[in-house]
């Protein structure tokens, strides 16, 4: 297959990286010195074992209607200053959305594509360089239809090895949700505390607030099983106890977080429910102020 | 005058320093060494000017009772261990007060001692070493008598000067209260976002949380004016806004802070009413983590 990648950080190269194994991977990064980088020297990707794969890269956005699939692994707050190239890809191409939270499906609803997937990456990367990404943990990608179907995707998705293995959804919101909230969760808390994963459990003051987080989200989405959903919530932490969000990671850089994305999004579902969430308030708060303060000082 | 001073930290040598310029004061520190150094060295205070003043110390709990007035400058969770000292100091020692919070005005109820005032400290100090503090912040102190009466301290205490100035208050409660007010809205928040005073105000989100805090803690007390509340403590923050708070140098130093004292004293508050106050809660129990996250890393 011939596989469009849009964008080139962490998850862009990941992706790039193994599917290169077998298809032919064209990316779409967003500087052309990264393209030039990456069509001279490919991908490399550091784990367990390493390898380095060859791609195509093009900063010529008329390549992307020679695709037979396109993912787009840009973050959620980039999405909208792509939204006029995705509109000029052939509605007969399969798009893939990689984003976290949920807010980016209103915007989905607004594209010609007949088909389209989203994602949630459950895969540990870091980038590198601009040609390199160090898969930490192996994951899996989950996978739903938004909109349309295809069974030539789902054998696709089917025939990708265990390392980097797909798992097909039937029920793309809820799938969505359940990234959302332990990610709504997990990365704010750990971005102000400054704490790995596994604190959120292990410090019993952190403990009460984790605690008090959920009940504020859980109050939100009835549909959810409740105590499933803490206990997934919580193994998470521990299965992940030596890992640094992805939040924290970036409030550490001084970098934009998602967390209009994530608790953003949260916040959203709150005000139309009319309801009151205190805590979520001031950790959403909190984190902003946090960025701000990383660009005044 | 003969002073007494229990505890030589940063207030202790403050006040000691001021007050040996025109009166004996015996310094009560808690280890044999600062003592000695005391005695050798006496109490270097720097400050615009600095000036250097010869003290006794000693460790010998006897001369309390040779003191006319004795100054507690002790945190307020040490004044459990110094409790049965306090008793054994004859009933007719004025003893003066000086800590963060209102919780200990309970143990105050069960000394002997017929005059006890209380304290607000308004002056910004440092220790520097066993024998110097720095007096970064001329301010004033706030006293006024929890129990029993005396001309002549009120003498004593409008006699000093300018620099190291006191106010004396009728309502001790209401004293202590705006000043407990005043940290608990400044500290812990300054303590966990890891900014100096004035950011509180000045970063847009970080005021969010500033003023939904000010709301739950104005809600449990009808008695005070809510208008001149805000101003105050705003106007506190601006006036200290390149300051760090106690609590911000405590949690950066992973020494034990006093959230207790103040946060602590407003959640019993809002028990005894029965008041619902999650952002206090939350707060509170980041503070509490972090304390317990110094020790156990």
């Amino acid at each position: 297959m011939k596989i469009g990648i849009i964008g080139a950080g962490s998850l862009g190269l990941l992706y790039g990286g193994y599917l290169a194994t077998e298809h032919a991977v064209t990316m779409f990064p967003r500087s052309l010195e990264q393209a030039e980088k990456l069509c001279e020297h490919g991908i490399t990707v550091c784990g367990e074992n390493c390898f380095q794969v060859n791609v195509l890269s093009t900063m010529d956005v008329s390549a992307l209607n020679e695709q037979d699939v396109i993912f787009v692994t840009v973050k959620q707050y980039h999405l909208m200053s792509i939204v006029n190239m995705l509109k000029n890809i052939e509605s007969s191409i399969p798009l893939v959305f990689l984003q976290n939270g949920m807010g980016h499906l209103t915007l989905l609803e607004t594209l010609p594509q007949q088909i389209i997937l989203v994602g949630t990456v459950e895969h540990g990367a870091t980038r590198k360089n601009e040609m390199t990404v160090s898969h930490n943990g192996v994951g899996k990608t989950n996978i739903a239809f938004f909109c349309g179907h295809s069974d030539l995707l789902l054998k696709f998705f089917s025939s990708q090895p265990e390392q980097f293995k797909f798992v097909h959804h039937d029920h793309y919101e809820l799938m969505l949700l359940h990234k959302c909230f332990a990610n709504a969760m997990i990365n704010p808390l750990t971005a102000i505390l400054k704490v790995k994963n596994g604190e959120l459990i292990r410090n019993s003051f952190y403990y009460k607030i984790f605690q008090s987080l959920f009940e504020e989200l859980i109050s939100l989405f009835p549909q959810l099983d409740r105590e499933a959903m803490y206990r997934s919530v919580k193994n998470l932490c521990l299965s992940t106890k030596e890992n640094e969000s992805s939040m924290l990671k970036d409030i550490k850089k001084g970098s934009k977080t998602e967390i209009d994305a994530i608790l953003g999004y949260m916040l959203g579902k709150a005000s139309e429910r009319e309801q009151h969430v205190p805590i979520m308030t001031a950790i959403y708060q909190i984190v902003k102020g946090m960025e701000l303060d990383g660009t005044i000082k």
